[in-house]
């Protein structure tokens, strides 16, 4: 069992291409940082569907304890200072997928 | 490349948890419906982060065109018809993932 965390974030407005690409900068370098990562994947929204959310943040652990150390970890929260002041709205779920799913 | 399609669901007030089960019967015979689907996991929030949506579903394509198959499927849209009224609030992105991100 994976348990998956997602998190969609809306930009404010005004928000620039420099600093999403800064963003994904930020993020990365997280894999090789934060051993409890089993499976990491970001982006910007592809432009297909109207009223879509602008970028997705998917990542994949063993369990809570997992999830915590990813969510905690200082490389994370420095990414997080720079990505919540650029948010107008983030959603955000964690669940159990099935490996390989 | 991969296509990830992703939608985080908020319940509306008084859904009840067989209405959320009932939602898992009709999104679990999808993979085996729609062929472009090259992965697909859903579930409910884990109840590990305060403010967390309440339901994600996580659908790899391998292009917009799968995705299409997939939003326009006759089983899908059977499946969101029971889902829409559900629904308090819903937040999706389509973002391109290097494959076995």
């Amino acid at each position: 069992m994976t348990l998956r965390h997602i998190a969609l974030f809306k930009w404010a407005e005004g928000v620039t291409p420099d600093q999403v690409a800064e963003v994904g900068r930020l993020l990365a370098p997280l894999p090789d940082a934060i051993t409890q990562l089993r499976a990491y994947a970001f982006g910007p929204d592809a432009g297909i569907s109207e009223g879509a959310y602008d970028f997705a943040v998917v990542a994949d652990v063993d369990d809570e304890e997992g999830f915590i150390a990813y969510r905690d970890h200082p490389e994370h929260q420095a990414a997080l200072a720079v990505i919540r002041p650029l948010l107008a709205d983030r959603a955000a779920v964690q669940f159990r997928v099935d490996a390989g799913a």
